[in-house]
């Protein structure tokens, strides 16, 4: 893995040295995969401690950055990539490969066939599924993605050429990389990433909003502190993803409704027999995914 | 708090010897709080390894565990209480002092009123607020319950003796003990630990039903796993749960649909602000909750 090989990026551009940008550079250093890292940011005391911490070499503008850079992570809330793609279009070196880290995809492949023109055969749209609470540089991790998925959702006028080197990037990292449309990725992460942050969102707003809140609070325990872990994400990062995702999330939800609806049915007439049917398959499917979850990652040798 | 005083517990019988009834044992002879312990339960092979923890002295039927007994907890799931209660009835000495671990009360409190007569005044119904999602007396921790809250649920027939002998035995277990009405609890429960149940469930039920489980199973991350920790719970505990407090629970869900609807339409009106302002709320109330509710386990010694 170490060794510096012909797929070694020479000077690599992060847009965004958050989590998932500060991160993807730590992971590629450890591992030998990048010679220079150049990072962009609109915080600069993120952007120093990302300096001292090693995750980048130096920082730049947008345009700065991505000059003469052969590989291009933009990591920012999705919300901001349109402006961000527009910003480094002019600058982009012929042979550069650019990806971005956004967890929608749609909206993300549809601003840069409107920002990159031609050039839009070099960008090839992913989303490592991985996440924490914290957020920003201090946060990086170089085993982050060690057993996760990172999803790529190439579009039809890639070249191979970007295609293969973004997979490659994330697999270095230790991702297993898989693809899919850009629609399906929308409506499966809709499902098991975005709809339950809404439903985290939607509790922790009902418990601060009711009259009760200070009992409600003081009387929650590890229960409602595990449900609610979601609501504790980067709220800028969330509304971004959620309104850019807004159609797939909204046939989710109305997919939950459906479900609560069979729950609140089984309640209200006593069936004890579907609630167990229910449970006793929620509890066998989840410790089995749940092995299947952590297995990726002990497999791999980080932690679960 | 080591030492043998007025108030330690002569002989103490626990009906369920699982996560509750046995961390209560735990925590009072860890504390000297008990001389002898003896165990009830279904399970033969759970009480052995009770036995073989330490956690119980012996086993025996209900009726000749609270036999001479000075102390019961009942921490069956809440849906057998009713026929534990009938059972041990006839055998109860006049000085012993019942209570229960149940995680619903008003139901709990007619189970008592119907089969206990007037020694109802011996039985102060309680509720440890602390879980794991390990299951069973392997799962037993004499720390379960140090700085989390116990809510008692004292009937007007309490004979003070009786409630002050309860919550003495909580707190000696290092929980706070607070007082409040069955009523109350369950409407406070039924919004912070049985409607997250619902929803945990019913997303695992939308995903498990879903045509592509398959492929939304292998994409989901630790938001998922998060999100439906308590799914995994004991699927007959909150089948109980659930349908014993269907009244407060039914009135919980419909909360959440208010909260919902209210999410919905900033999402689907793109209300970037109403999202920003629900979502910064949420992220700082909570790490506040969060704060509290860490500080008041490592106040108090054990791990968070």
């Amino acid at each position: 893995m170490a060794g510096i090989g012909p797929g070694v990026i020479e000077r690599l551009a992060v847009i965004g040295v958050g989590l998932i940008g500060g991160s993807f550079a730590a992971a590629l250093k450890a591992r030998g995969g990048v010679r220079h890292v150049v990072g962009v940011g609109r915080s600069a005391a993120n952007l120093t401690q990302a300096r001292e911490l090693g995750v980048i070499d130096a920082t730049a503008s947008a345009a700065d950055a991505v000059r003469g850079a052969d590989f291009i992570l933009i990591a920012t809330p999705v919300g901001q990539m349109e402006a961000r793609l527009a910003e480094i279009a002019p600058h982009l070196d012929a042979r550069a490969v650019i990806t971005d880290g956004g967890s929608t995809k749609v909206d993300v492949v549809g601003a840069a066939r409107r920002t990159l023109g031609a050039k839009v055969a070099q960008f090839v749209p992913g989303h490592p599924i991985a996440g924490s609470d914290k957020s920003g540089a201090s946060a990086a991790m170089a085993d982050l993605f060690v057993g996760r998925r990172t999803v790529l959702t190439p579009i039809a006028e890639n070249i191979a050429h970007a295609v293969n080197r973004v997979r490659e990037a994330w697999q270095l990292c230790g991702a297993t990389v898989v693809a899919m449309s850009a629609a399906e990725h929308d409506a499966v992460l809709g499902i098991t990433s975005h709809l339950p942050h809404v439903l985290a969102y939607a509790l922790m707003h009902q418990v601060l909003s009711a009259e009760q809140r200070g009992l409600l609070l003081d009387n929650a325990g590890s229960g409602f502190r595990d449900f609610t872990r979601l609501a504790g994400g980067q709220p800028e990062m969330w509304r971004d993803i959620l309104l850019s995702n807004r159609t797939a999330l909204l046939a989710a939800m109305d997919g939950f409704d459906a479900s609560v609806a069979q729950l609140r049915t089984a309640i209200e007439q006593g069936d004890e027999a579907a609630l167990d049917r229910m449970f006793n398959t929620a509890r066998e499917q989840r410790d089995a995914w749940l092995m299947r979850f952590n297995g990726n990652v002990s497999q791999h040798g980080a932690e679960g």
